[in-house]
């Protein structure tokens, strides 16, 4: 029985965008499958992992009948993308095989059942609806995913929090040493609330998202957020767990600043980086009048020493980072000066901020070196 | 005292030359080590890993006297990469330190006296001494490099035979289930001499050789082999032991022949590569009149099937391949079409050859599958 007939192009775009997900090993067999549900010839291709699930249509489908199966998507995907550009392809069920054919090419993948692949069951209620342009979600995605942490036992920091307010949405992420905020306004949202989104779920929509004005429609129920952008949807579970307080965490209180170059900035520090002990990474920075002088050394006695001319005309001040959480920051953002601020304390956390962006604030907190 | 004055540029393109062949682990620390000698202005940069050893050269010294040190060559290397492209760099030794400035940045690195860095002693006379353009040495390597083993315990195989015999050197490679074989007619060679060549010096020349008609000196000692080109003087130990006799593993006594396309063969390969399974990579060639079948299965009853129109007229055949010693040669050469031979037998292996380079011979052995 014939399902899909189309060019390979065609096929392999609704395949990559749900196929990304798809971990490459799982408890569960049928994970490594994606759904193939046709409804006549309206064509919806559904993958998961259990914690975020993405779905997406094409209309290509033969004929009228209904027919859902599951096969293994990264064999699928990897025969798409080594058939001919051009070429065009069918897929079809014969028994418990799923065939692909194209030109001279046949290939018969094992399926399992549709009705044993695992969806997530949307809310009959959303809590919040509301939704941003593509390339506004996209942006708060890009100035703080870096900050989150990767696999830290306190589980809700492996996440981005979404802050759903009143006429605006913030998005914070942090892994205890350094926290990075960012916020756009947003129309429809009524009541104040909190959801942490896991690290993978940010990650696949930062891939997924363009840079479009059109629109992502964003739903949040318990335990649950949902984005809605051209033809894809993508599901996830929401993190359990109390995310720090970022107000407490982001000091209002600086009195010293300074701008500088980012580009100068970024090739100081990483000049610097190579002569700094490969765990701890610290750096120094010593604010003088006028002057950033930044300065590394390593086990062996190796030393770094770098020099940038700034605008600071307060007191001296001496204090240690770890260099890898300022390059992160600096090469996340796009604009031609960075703002820092700090304190006359050396344990106080310095701030970043840009110009003309008054919702990004970066907080970091020193080290002793 | 000061050693150096150029530009980044300038000064990047010896150390990368040479960087390539320092280990990121070494039992003996100064390995890490590149040995900088300054003769007047002119500035030899050497690396070596007991087994190879790299010299280059640039006229950028400053001043008249002699010096030498050593220092990591990795760290260097970062370091010049971070600086701006067109800035001007000098080194310069300072007590045990090589400091390293370019504009506001200053860098200190740790030096090991140039008396302990391990030079291999080079032979009085030399056996075999004759020239080649670049690119005939580089086409040579392209051409086998990849039926070479991968650290092989028997080590004479992890390498390459060179051949050299009066009008003729060839270059052969097995890894004992294939069989590269390349030739190039050469002049100034009066004795049949054959050398290993550890596969790291075969991957660090084909790194380093242009695609010019420029000369490669290649001169021949027990134990020993160098190779001169442009600024680069490259010294290397040959492999001890005793090749498999490659006229033996190269039948001739093939009947049987048919051109393909050999895009199309790799494409064809590719996609039956994606159901096999994952350790044995097998797949079945099935020879018609005018067809070639390629098939594939996996554990999971998978399947793939490809055809192809050829010009094959004799009777039928059904042998299995390793899909990745197919692959290999597929990918390294670059003619539009390829010629099989195959013999009537099951158990005998298949030759591939070119049209306009009867030099190139490739055997691979066949597999039960």
């Amino acid at each position: 029985m014939q399902l899909v007939q189309t060019t390979r192009d065609a096929l392999l775009k609704p395949l990559s965008t749900v196929a990304g997900i798809v971990e490459r090993r799982n408890t569960l067999p049928i994970l490594a499958n994606i759904l193939l549900r046709k409804e006549g010839n309206k064509v919806a291709f559904i993958a998961t992992d259990l914690e975020v699930q993405i779905t997406t249509h094409a209309e290509f489908g033969v004929g009228a009948e209904n027919e859902a199966t599951t096969v293994a998507a990264r064999k699928l995907l990897d025969i798409l993308r080594a058939l001919p550009e051009s070429g065009e392809v069918r897929l079809g069920l014969a028994g418990a095989k799923l065939s692909v054919q194209s030109g001279k090419s046949r290939f018969a993948l094992q399926t399992l059942g549709a009705a044993e692949f695992p969806t997530l069951s949307q809310p009959e209620k959303w809590d919040v609806s509301f939704s941003l342009p593509q390339k506004t979600l996209k942006h708060l995605f890009n100035m703080v995913h870096f900050a989150m942490a990767q696999q830290d036992i306190r589980y809700y920091l492996n996440g981005l929090l979404f802050v759903f307010e009143p006429g605006r949405v913030r998005a914070v992420a942090t892994d205890g040493h350094r926290l990075a905020h960012s916020g756009t306004e947003a129309e429809g949202i009524e009541n104040r609330q909190e959801v942490i989104v896991p690290r993978k779920t940010v990650l696949e929509m930062q891939r997924l998202l363009g840079d479009s004005d059109d629109p992502v429609a964003i739903d949040v129920a318990p335990g649950q957020i949902r984005f809605r952008f051209g033809e894809v949807e993508l599901v996830s579970k929401l993190v359990e767990g109390k995310f720090p307080d970022f107000t407490r965490v982001i000091p209002t209180n600086y009195t010293r600043h300074f701008s500088v170059s980012r580009e100068a900035l970024q090739g100081s520090l990483q000049r610097a980086a190579i002569l700094t002990t490969d765990k701890l990474k610290g750096v120094r920075l010593q604010l003088g009048e006028n002057l950033l002088r930044i300065s590394s050394s390593n086990a062996e006695q190796e030393e770094a020493q770098e020099e940038l001319d700034i605008d600071y005309a307060h007191e001296a001040l001496d204090v240690g980072f770890n260099v890898s959480y300022l390059l992160d920051v600096l090469g996340n953002v796009k604009t031609e000066t960075v703002n820092w601020s700090v304190q006359p304390d050396v344990n106080a956390s310095a701030l970043i901020t840009l110009p003309e962006d008054d919702q990004f604030k970066y907080v970091v907190m020193p080290m002793r070196i």
